[in-house]
């Protein structure tokens, strides 16, 4: 390793928010030496809670983040955010994401937003959530919030892996139950009904209860939902109390550990792999050939696949 | 490659919806010989036109999609469907919803539907959709629909490989331009202001418009706007003329093809890189091992990656 990586380390150990901040760049671009830095950084960790928060696009859950994460810094914690923003060349991305929401987060000092856009980094996202929040937990944070869009199968993921899933819905947004049903039901451990002053709050809240009443039989205890209206504040003191509460209780759920470690190093080496697949086919013109090849209908692409997969049947054969 | 998938190929080419499905299955299962399969099937595809109908949750997709068929097929096209569904427990799924379509659709012999979950293919999805979409065009289709939720990476990335794809907005769904900015803004060959008789529909067209304006640096030509009210068939006609008018202009995009092959070789080589991984490890209880060896904390996660990485160091070495 190094020094550039032992000196941000050190840095950042000393509560540097320049070092943490290029420390999490260099780790998500994968710069080399990052799995020595992770290696080093990863024995600081296990101390933070992970909280989750999951609707569609819309819901507010920038707003609500923000809320929460200003309630718990009151209450004394140090909070991190990972918000997960399938940005568009449109929206300005990531960037200018992270500069409103620092704007509107800047007098409370223990607070660090980091911002991820989806664009790029298919396949990834889910491990580079995980270890920007492992850095941030070795850095102090108490909790880590993890805010992502609730539709795509890779966003879903990522919240999967955390200590507590919120899941927002707000009335009178198209066919609500839709909206929310996306996957995301059955990993809510709390249910917000944002923007809980539109028409339709009632029903919403209703149609959710209903859903749940269909899963009963699965044996686990009911997601409870809470009301709010984020940009006014109302309903953050319960739900902030609600959250601290259920955390500990949800530890205990069984094997739950074990699995998550599972799905962490799966997604670590998927994504190890994947890239030096890639950074090695770019390198020595090997895609571009086959590439060609294909185009030209000199080959189909299963047999080009297996050609580069064959010196792997040794060490991984077939299932 | 043994008897069963010679069968199952043959009589797909005889015109079997039976065959053509069990096909699909077990090439999405990854079943023992999908590659060889694969080979053999691919020579019969490179005919078929996709189409990517892409928006947020509760935006009409579906019926949109299914009206668009019935027109297709009106017009003597063969017409597959494959529709990504990031299903829930709580909807019934991807089979529910097949069964509802196949009903509203019955009376069209020429569509064949194939619902996709999401859950449980994570990262593959992509390669698995379009494994599917060869398959449907090897069988004859002159037109296969992709139809997704357009707010995850992964759900985004399918339609990207698409000859034209759709982006269905509706008016007051909370806030709309969050709704479509979400990655699909520049992927979208022609807007569609679905269920048009809502106030706001106006606006919306408007929103559109001026966030166009803004990439109009690009050089690439504006996407039209249409607006539909699918429930009732409106503006469908003009909605499928525009469609199949503009496709073979969009087949002239410069390297297109080559970035398509491109996209698809690195797809397929990743997801079957991943499952062989996935199957070894669990078969020989090395996975366990090593999530043991985390949780009691005798090792951590990237040392653990290290380690079986490894035998790959010659192979493919670290960027």
């Amino acid at each position: 390793m190094d020094a550039i990586w032992e000196k941000l380390i050190a840095d950042m150990k000393k509560g540097s928010v320049i070092a943490l901040s290029r420390l999490i760049t260099r780790v998500e671009n994968r710069e080399q030496g990052w799995m020595d830095a992770m290696k080093q950084i990863y024995p600081d960790s296990g101390h933070a809670k992970l909280i989750g928060i999951t609707g569609s696009p819309g819901a507010g859950k920038s707003t609500l983040t923000n809320k929460i994460a200003g309630s718990l810094v009151r209450k004394g914690y140090k909070i991190g955010i990972i918000a997960i923003d399938p940005s568009s060349p449109f929206s300005g991305g990531a960037i200018l994401g992270d500069r409103l929401r620092m704007n509107e987060l800047s007098d409370l000092k223990d607070v660090f937003v980091r911002s991820m856009a989806t664009r790029g980094v298919l396949g990834g996202l889910n491990q580079s959530a995980r270890d920007v929040a492992k850095i941030l937990d070795a850095f102090g944070k108490d909790y880590v919030i993890i805010e992502t869009v609730g539709v795509g199968q890779d966003e879903v993921e990522v919240v999967k892996t955390a200590d507590i899933v919120l899941v927002v819905c707000v009335p009178g947004q198209g066919d609500s139950i839709q909206a929310i049903k996306a996957g995301i039901m059955e990993i809510a451990d709390i249910f917000v009904v944002n923007k809980a002053d539109r028409d339709g709050a009632d029903q919403l809240t209703t149609d959710i209860e209903s859903m749940l009443e269909l899963d009963e039989g699965a044996g686990k205890s009911k997601p409870p939902i809470i009301k709010t209206i984020a940009t006014k504040g109302e309903g953050i003191p319960e739900l902030v109390e609600k959250t601290l509460d259920l955390i500990p209780s949800l530890d205990g759920r069984s094997l739950w550990k074990e699995e998550r470690v599972r799905i962490e190093l799966i997604g670590l080496v998927e994504k190890e792999l994947v890239d030096r697949i890639k950074s090695n086919w770019m390198k020595n013109g090997r895609l571009d050939k086959a590439v060609k090849q294909i185009v030209n209908q000199e080959k189909d692409p299963y047999s080009v696949a297996e050609e580069i997969l064959f010196p792997l049947a040794s060490l991984w054969p077939k299932g």
